[in-house]
């Protein structure tokens, strides 16, 4: 326990390493075949482990796609923090924009607005998460007086947010930078002659 | 054809009377049962009909949901016209926010985001439709100088729109006057202090 470098135990570090190998699996299969084409069977084939293996660490193929896809997705939306809010939302929600334009993040947000009763408790919650964190970045601009002080952190980042999901979910329109400068601009100055 | 009320052929008036008592029934099931209750069975025996006759008209039970929710949806969301912007606006997207309140306003907007080859041409355009329509307030903003003159309209109308989408969507997060408002006031004033 006073080590400086606590190691896992060998049966758990084995487990880590397939545990990463079926997600990169799965990744790659959502990616080159859509949700579709990620079965359990072809997953563990990719993996080289045995399919019990893999239902027995994930329980149903629909717990192994979100933790495929949120694992690889994470790492793609960072918060940033330039000082400037403008900045900050463009940074945020272009990464955003380009994450719904890849296979993978279509397939994660088709799969939340999907019904199932076995993911319905994670899979809100997944893009809540990424957008409540977020919200400091309003909190941020609002204290630095760069935003009115009644401004609603979380409806700026909706109103941002929203037409995005909805071009991806709904209308098929394109995601680009021009539509989140605007969106952005929109949100903090307004239609409203200045 | 000079007469000045054509009346449509006997045939015709029967298959109208059909095609409302049909839609009527189905518009019911989906309302207290939801998408999975409304099957042609259902209907048919609801509305007095035989399920063949429901088949040879609609081809297929999601043409039949798709015609009834939309037939029952479209006299929901009329265009004011106040002469004042924030006004037409907050009339018009708290019919939206109540529409997509409804049973049947939630089983569209559900039905418009599963994947379905037989619905793929008709679904996307009916939430399209809808805000293209709602496009000519914001231009007569524009018009009369309550808004800027750069002003997108189009883009405007997703900003207000998509977090609604989204929240019966992805979040389950409430539709009320108070979200609408904030969400107009946004769009026309942005978050800068004035």
């Amino acid at each position: 326990m006073s080590s400086p470098e606590p190691v896992a135990p060998p049966l758990r570090r084995r487990g880590e390493r397939m545990r990463r190998a079926v997600l990169a699996a799965a990744v790659d299969l959502l990616s080159s075949q859509g949700l579709a084409g990620a079965t359990v069977g072809a997953v563990a084939r990719a993996a080289g482990v045995h399919e019990t293996s893999v239902y027995r660490r994930w329980g149903t193929r629909e717990n192994l796609i979100l933790d495929a896809l949120t694992t690889e997705l994470d790492a793609a939306l960072p918060v940033p923090d330039t000082g400037r809010v403008r900045d900050d939302l463009l940074a945020f929600f272009s990464a955003l924009a380009r994450l719904l334009a890849t296979p993978q993040g279509r397939a994660l947000l088709r799969l939340s607005v999907e019904h199932d009763d076995t993911l319905e408790d994670r899979r809100g919650p997944y893009w809540s998460e990424r957008l409540d964190r977020a919200v400091v970045m309003v909190r941020r601009g609002v204290e630095r007086g760069e935003l009115a002080p009644d401004t609603d952190p979380g409806l700026l980042i909706e109103a941002v947010s929203g037409p995005l999901f909805v071009r991806v979910l709904l209308s098929g329109a394109p995601l680009d930078d021009v539509l989140v400068r605007g969106l952005v601009d929109l949100a903090l100055t307004g239609a409203r002659p200045r």
